[in-house]
């Protein structure tokens, strides 16, 4: 089955990306954007057959190396 | 209203950030993984107040600014 881990920088940790995607936004004529948060998904074929399993799994593999837990949060949605 | 777009590298566009991750995540211990993508997500706020607008909106942000269409696809979420 497939896990879909969405890393976002926590609330109140600047974001220098999103911050800098608002600005383009703005320049290419979008009005009324307000906050703009970037972040990275990342989608992995994982072995495991049990839905609980696959997503302890991920949740494993988001706290060991996809997120820095310190500035970013994550989730975990299972598919198939 | 929110509008979370996702960017994702196309099917058969070479992604060497998923890769990378797959190996690390090979090298960590996590047996049974096979592919892994890479991509992004991005939140932005709209003051659209109307979903079908606020959809078209990001829609033609992603176009213009947040894919790059020719390697990769999005798709738009909106929220509240």
């Amino acid at each position: 089955m497939k896990a879909i881990v969405t890393v976002m920088p926590k609330p109140g940790v600047l974001d220098p990306q999103g911050k800098a995607i608002a600005r383009a936004l703005d320049h290419l004529g979008f009005g009324g954007v307000g906050e703009v948060r970037a972040g990275k998904v990342i989608e992995v074929e994982l072995a495991a057959t049990d839905p609980e399993a696959a997503r302890k799994e991920a949740a494993s593999m988001a706290e060991q190396l996809l997120a820095n837990t310190v500035i970013e949060s994550f989730s975990v949605t299972i598919s198939q």
